[in-house]
């Protein structure tokens, strides 16, 4: 259904970017789990509009409110529930756009699918707003799997022509620099270059890479509950993605079989491939190499150029001019939605597993006495 | 669950590569649906082994038996099963790799999950085998969009380096040409290339475009049911492909906003867009231009060339000769099972969209009065 | 999964007894349905305590908020999330069972389950409080169904050994009596003994009788959706249910065939039964007649009387005084539970049905300008 | 879905009573698991028609195939496919019914929700004989079950007025009585009642009680998964069952909150309770003790007596003589298939409890070496 997901961890999400809160349950963790409300909200402020000068200008607080689940600052086994309020929502920006849809928007689609019911202020439902409590829930299973050992590091490798090669080497590295490219040339390049697009009322699109550290051996499932179709599912829910690639994904495609053979060897006690094209994954199942994948997001819709479109019921072409504030690069605040989404599927195909010494491991040292 | 994908309409998959029988089993059709078996047929031989000389040439006759949920020549509203028998499994050619897992395929990863009762003889349940009655229960979906002039057409856009702009303008054009690239130049480049590699022992990847015209508007659902991921759910769950891009995908993280705006006109009574970078779907609902996606096949993990992999119970180095009949380019032979899945998840979303106008015309003129 | 409910029309519940708030999700409707608050309102004062001298004192207003899903007091297509905040729980009644669970309770099966972490306190997530979301949202698919004629009656049809043969004849009507048994004389009667069972601190079970008139022919499916499978599931979810049964139930374990055949006839128009021995449902589907139930319900585990238990951490045998407010018959707050529940299950057996016919006829209707 | 159960262990159906086969796929056991088949035909038998002079005479070998899931007798991980060649259909003693619904069977649902192309032939889909596969998959939950201590005993406890107190200390047990009634008298009774009723044409219902014991304490979920939600929603899909009870289920909707107090205590280092009135669940969750419910089978609806129904298409009354071999008392026969849909609800569950000292426990000791 539209609004849950998951299998042994549903995700569920309600509310809309305009009304009173936006929020989500996850269901199905086990009790005696520590919850880190400042690793909550920190990832938040990752997301949050206004972190700086390349960033929208709406000014949410993004204060996340438990209002379920936990006890004693642990998870009781029952559904956790975080709400985060909406305070800037300025509805009348949004009056322009209500028989009047913006291209490269769900303004339409919402349109042709609800009718006059829709809910079109800010993007209703369809708002980017709603990855905020998807990052709220998604940090708690990025901190679960980080407890073990388990590493989702993201960044963005391109924006527009501007790519890099470097990679993060922890969770939080790219947080560092503006763009969340985790090169000082590239970074400081993409920055002049998004500026500029500010200036001009446009915007640009970019590449968020993924490389999942230290992944248990054998987890994921054959057909359709592949890593890779779990994954994916998920990930192009996330507004503004349009293309997924796992390992060296389209490259492979150019490519000769005795190019991209990753030879399988046993060192340290484990087995290992020389190479990584694959991306950690064969079969849908996890091998024990990082497991790597690509998203390409688009850039952001909204630009403040004015732009033709039709009204929708008189069907005359009108000339719309944009208001309210956009990001000039969204990829920038999709990275922590991928990562704890990714996060998120992650421990959800492990509890899907049914490996007993794989789950047992996973929620050991998320007790209060071992953190 | 592993082997049960779709929501309204469910697709379960059975056997394994050389067991007695691979299988399929559609449930959700209402009754009275005209099951056309020679276009079933039709489809079978269109991903059949031994096809033509740059096809694998192991010889199945792949013919199709329904089992259950047909009343004379029609759907009785019942689970429609379809059974494949597999006739020229030859499973001496395996037991090499009983215990040296091939470099690029669930070998591996099959023993990590499964140890030492894995399904290893070809593959096992990981085979590309598996894909024949996904394309036999396919072709019954196929049929009852093209009933509705939905068209879900098909190609192979490039092989390697080798590319095309070309695209196919009905359901079975590509099929017309040995490498499926509808363009006579590419399609002969592409032979003599695909027959240099298979000298070689050597395969090549590809990419598989989709384009399905005359879509409704208006189907699909906001966030976890997009378009998006419920296509790609399917997808990445067909073995080799390792990236999907939907419009202009991956090109788009390169490009402004300005570039990209898909403006939105009234005409011929319809909400069109000038272009459809976005490839027909905004918010993960279908605006009624083209679905348009792009498929990335790596190439065959199996070539006849020597590779060392690794002994999984000694763990000492070993050379592989990999022996058994090969496809020196799967995505030629991936590509019905592509067009066929795809009809498959846009038959579930239609069923799931609840639209009562919808579903009503897609399964008018499936009857036997009609046909 | 535990807190997620439904096919096509999903219900999600979220909160606890004692925390700040109880809530749920309805996903799955489409936009342009009319939402009746004051229906909505009136649906949770059936349910709430301190209705009557026969309920339980705890005075919570249960009003609910609906914090998304609405435009114009109409469905928006979005999920339909309605809160409900706790206002009058008394925590500290509960620091007695903290480690004496109480008999007839989820408290030792929470701690078995959950451990120290367990959310105890009036019962947690195992509360029938969860109960009163169920109702807000399920009163909007009552509406839905009464807007189309189709009527869930409900009422106790017996309260300890004291029976009644009168059925409801409207939604509402047993609401009239103050034990729900719409017969003057057994409403006296049982209103009296449960005004001495409360005096003696004890407590008594009681039968929910449901009939649903109306009922479209045709909906349902065989095996795993069959109605009953639906409907009890559902049902038995609700705390205090003990037994389920359709039609004559265990009634027709006693009788022979010739004894409960239902003789099909044609009359007005549609095919009619002589008699409803297998209460409207055959092979899991509808015929056209009433759907009847009954449902037992347990006496209210708390009571009055002190009752050895034993100490969860000590294992010594202890003696607790239950305190806190309780219902002496639960029964009569269970009963719109269940006729908001079957409500809910049978809209979305109807949607999930894929009938366009049905699905056109049961929202139609529903929007403002029909209303 | 109509054919497809189950959480993390999926249970499909397909086939019909006068096709080709019937089968079942069991899909989510790890690889390992040794597959019994003797047991399997041991269970099949049990089920099978014309097994004694009580029975019906349709004679059917019910010999599974296992068609994919195994390796060397262990399942390899996939999913386990079991097909029963259909060999003694008579279909012409069909015909009768085409247009003619018998009543107390789905005839007339089944041809209201598929109209003309529905399978009607001996029930199609409907059919009692699509339980032959339940059995033969359920038969090895039961196996993994038994092997761990867990222990789903069945019985006769009724059949019309005649009833027994006593109960079934073995899982087989109840099999060495012809009527499946574990009290020598009680079934010497039974029997002539129905060899009476066979002469008459005649036939009854029954109550299958059912008792599972060495219960892990702390499984199932509250609300939705609750163990009695689940229980209920896979045995409501048997054909005939028309009610189900756990504990004392009815019964105590007519008692005091005093009377029906389970009393805890701890005793031989685990928590007991002195009655067990709730029958093992508390809060949908199993406490330890035995797991206790009741099934009211109604009595067949097939009987030799001539029937008034009525003419589907010309609408007019006509008198039917139902042909066919019937069960005098299907409660016998349902009897196996009440026993391993539980064994297989219960794995599930476990399962899906994602507690890995259970899961690890439950699948140990099942491989070739440990049996």
């Amino acid at each position: 259904m539209a609004f849950t997901l998951g299998s042994r961890l549903k995700l569920t999400l309600f509310g809309a970017s305009h009304g009173e809160l936006v929020g989500a349950i996850l269901d199905g963790l086990p009790s005696g789990i520590l919850i880190d409300k400042e690793n909550m909200q920190k990832w938040l402020d990752l997301r949050r509009p206004a972190q700086s000068d390349i960033t929208t200008q709406r000014k949410e607080q993004d204060l996340p409110e438990i209002v379920s689940g936990i006890v004693n600052g642990h998870t009781d086994g029952g559904p956790v529930t975080v709400i985060i309020r909406n305070t800037d929502a300025i509805s009348n920006h949004y009056s322009d756009i209500k028989d009047n849809p913006r291209p490269g928007h769900a303004d339409l689609t919402s349109f042709l699918k609800y009718g006059e019911y829709r809910n079109y202020a800010g993007g209703g439902f369809f708002s980017g707003r709603m990855t905020a409590p998807i990052v709220a829930t998604g940090s708690i299973c990025t901190d679960i799997l980080s407890r073990n050992g388990i590493l989702v590091n993201a960044w963005i490798s391109s924006i527009g022509n501007i790519r890099t090669d470097k990679t993060s080497g922890s969770i939080f590295e790219a947080y560092g620099f503006k763009t969340r490219m985790p090169d000082n040339e590239a970074d400081s390049k993409a920055h002049s270059y998004i500026r500029n697009l500010q200036s001009d009322g446009d915007s640009v699109g970019g590449i968020i890479s993924v490389s999942v550290d230290k992944i248990p051996p054998g987890i994921g499932e054959p057909f359709f509950d592949s890593i890779e179709s779990v994954f994916s599912h998920a990930i192009f829910s996330i507004p503004a993605v349009k293309g997924i690639e796992f390992g060296d994904g389209f490259a492979m495609s150019t490519m000769k079989g005795s190019e991209v053979q990753d030879r399988i060897q046993f060192r340290n006690n484990t087995f290992i491939t020389t190479s990584n094209h694959n991306g950690g994954i064969l079969g849908g199942i996890s091998n024990g190499m990082p497991i790597t994948l690509r998203v390409a997001v688009k850039p952001t819709s909204s630009i403040r150029k004015e732009v033709e479109t039709v009204d929708l019921h008189t069907h005359e072409p009108v000339t719309l001019k944009i208001r309210g504030r956009h990001d000039p690069c969204i990829a920038i605040r999709a990275l922590p939605v991928v990562q704890t989404m990714v996060s998120y599927c992650l421990l959800d195909i492990i509890m899907s597993s049914g490996n007993p010494v794989l789950i047992s491991r996973i929620f050991n040292g998320n007790s209060k006495d071992a953190s």
